[in-house]
């Protein structure tokens, strides 16, 4: 590690200033600059959070600059890596193409391609309601939504449809479950600037729950166990301009692990100059799979420490030939694979729109196949055969998510092992 | 449950008498016959036991008896649901189209289609070796092999390779891991009937050590956790008459989860009279996705007690509906998902062949998601919309295996989010 200095501690809010909705780029202005070994107090905002403005948004400072929209202007206009002026779907700004509010970027000084970021989440906490009706908790919404695994393959009528469903979570740290407050299916929205949205095609569209019908009938005493992590986090990649947060990649992105939480630290290679970190996609619960398209979609604070470790110090170390997002938790090691490990290098100019017709968990789990037997031989230094043996016998591979264009299998490898 | 009388106990050794290799089939002979309650003790053996006799046949009359070949004759002559002349591949009675060592089957009295079959695993534990310089240690043995998901996409020369590595468990229960003793390269084996078998293209050909370079630099220092578990467990099928033990189904079978251990409970749909349960291919531990064919492979003795549902008796239990194997264990319940649900009927007549050209992670995590849904609408009593949200945000979906032609995704719920 190249820790040179005393670390800084630094606070990164989330507002209108600190934001980028939708997308990664190499473009956008570094929010933060920070030395190797520094801390980071981040603010990360959720951008389902207007599905219950009145819980998630009204009364939080950040969270209002950051949603604001009006007849007049947003908050934050662009939203998603698509045209500015909305002439393709005319959905708006940026189209929606990518949807998530991403805190940063976050330049890492003497960063350059090649070296590895290593991102150390410190703690991970839920952002509390300032609603006054509800001191002490904080709330999140589960869009069951086009995207999602379910969505053509539903069983009820009416057939296709999209459900939200918000969960209320406990801030104190002492209940350690979310429980379900209501659901709601979703309606035709007219957005501030009159654009319909007959389904969640853009993010951040004010959900008037005048138009909507709320069942408080929803799974009934049902704990669901807290997860809090980062859906989304990573660096910018090289490969174009704007990325689509949709999709996770080599850079890391929206790789949707619940492991990525408190106690987890991620590895991420360098792309471009000064890494430019960016988190956001919070989490309060989530499943292998996530099946339905989000996850528990909760506003979340974190402290992250942030280390580079320069490409020229790379050999012998674990970190050695490291090509892809590498998660390290207390006790194991997880890597990422995806249906296409590269996708806007191996798919073309059209790499953002194709992979979305590329979709396999199969190839997902050929890439973290390979992807593990690459890393027990650098990072172990085992022979080929025995990265084979140990995989069968003590590595599990598991369904990240089925819903981000590009599909997630990860392989997790118990650090137990190797004593 | 229909419990009528004082449970006894019985025991279901293993030798050449009362194992079946390599097939599931309704015309074979019951073994033993036992009452809903009832409890067995059960003897299994791994196949893979001649990949090295010395440490896991010679000396133990069981094996012995059931590994038995010579010029004159085999303890077990037919291996696999092929024909019995041999005139398919020539590679010898039942032509290795199934290779497991399953001892039973168990009829279950009054069991009939339509019932469900509950088998708890009280206890299972690894077969101490009989050779005496080896007292208080069991052996195991992983085959990298041709139907692995690796072997195809080999780094290393030479390739393809098929590579046997022997593990060594201890049986007094004090260490929790196993450690590999060596391995070798699998080289042409001649059986006594004088057949070459350039790969492990037929079970139990006893591997001559005079012909193989024992290489014992292998993951040294190497922890592998035990999971003692069987793999194959299940009842006959009804679509046909001999069926390859390797695919796993509705009824069960090789379902490869390392999760079907002690403390689990497995519930079977009953397809033909008797139920006819078979339990065999024991393993010391495997990862989700068994990647190179198979896990450590080690002979186990379960303890297991059976009871008997009558499909009468199914309404509003959590059992209502049930037509797949459905493992519950303190903490979760786990549904399997397959390439093909019931592949046998879905594939016509030439399914037995038919699956290995259909092999899908796709298709297994789309079984998987609608048999969660099933079992949560029927035995939690949600509604469909309740139970997307809920997978979304706390299910967990992992890849079984992807080595036994009918692909597996498994779906974990954690029973505690049910207070």
């Amino acid at each position: 590690m190249n820790v040179k200095h005393q670390a800084q501690h630094h606070t990164l809010p989330a507002n209108s200033e600190t934001v980028h909705w939708g997308y990664f780029s190499k473009d956008v202005e570094p929010r933060l600059s920070v030395i190797s070994g520094d801390f980071i107090t981040i603010e990360t905002l959720s951008h389902h959070a207007n599905d219950d403005a009145s819980l998630m948004v009204n009364g939080d400072p950040g969270a209002e600059s950051v949603f604001r929209w009006n007849r007049d202007g947003k908050g934050v206009d662009r939203r998603g890596a698509g045209p500015v002026d909305a002439t393709l779907f005319g959905r708006g700004a940026g189209e929606g193409l990518g949807v998530h509010i991403l805190t940063g970027p976050v330049y890492i000084e003497e960063a350059e391609p090649g070296d590895i970021v290593e991102v150390r989440i410190l703690d991970l906490r839920p952002r509390p309601s300032a609603n006054p009706d509800h001191l002490g908790k904080a709330f999140g919404s589960n869009a069951a939504a086009w995207w999602g695994y379910h969505y053509q393959d539903l069983i009820d009528e009416p057939r296709p449809r999209e459900v939200i469903t918000i969960y209320e979570i406990d801030v104190t740290g002492e209940r350690t479950w979310a429980r379900a407050l209501y659901n709601y299916r979703w309606m035709p929205q007219t957005d501030p600037y009159g654009v319909e949205h007959a389904t969640i095609d853009y993010p951040g569209v004010p959900v008037d729950h005048d138009t909507i019908n709320k069942n408080t009938a929803v799974l009934s005493g049902v704990r669901v166990p807290i997860r809090p992590h980062f859906g989304t986090m990573g660096l910018a990649p090289v490969e174009a301009d704007y990325v689509s947060s949709i999709p996770p990649s080599y850079f890391g992105g929206n790789i949707d692990n619940w492991r990525i939480g408190k106690g987890g630290t991620m590895y991420y290679p360098v792309a471009v100059q000064g890494g430019l970190l960016s988190a956001g996609d919070p989490h309060a619960a989530q499943g292998d799979s996530e099946l339905a398209g989000t996850a528990i979609e909760t506003s979340l604070t974190g402290v992250l420490q942030v280390f580079l470790h320069k490409k020229n110090a790379l050999a012998g170390t674990m970190l050695q030939g490291l090509d892809f997002p590498l998660l390290e938790t207390d006790s194991e090691y997880v890597v990422h694979g995806f249906s296409y490990a590269n996708y806007l290098a191996e798919l073309g100019a059209d790499a953002q729109n194709e992979i979305n017709n590329k979709s396999s968990v199969d190839n997902a789990m050929r890439d973290a196949f390979r992807k593990m037997r690459q890393f027990l031989m650098n990072a172990k230094g085992l022979s080929e055969d025995e990265t084979i043996t140990l995989m069968s016998v003590a590595a599990d591979f598991g369904v990240t998510q089925v819903v981000d264009g590009n599909w997630g299998v990860h392989g997790i490898i118990p650090k137990g092992i190797f004593p």
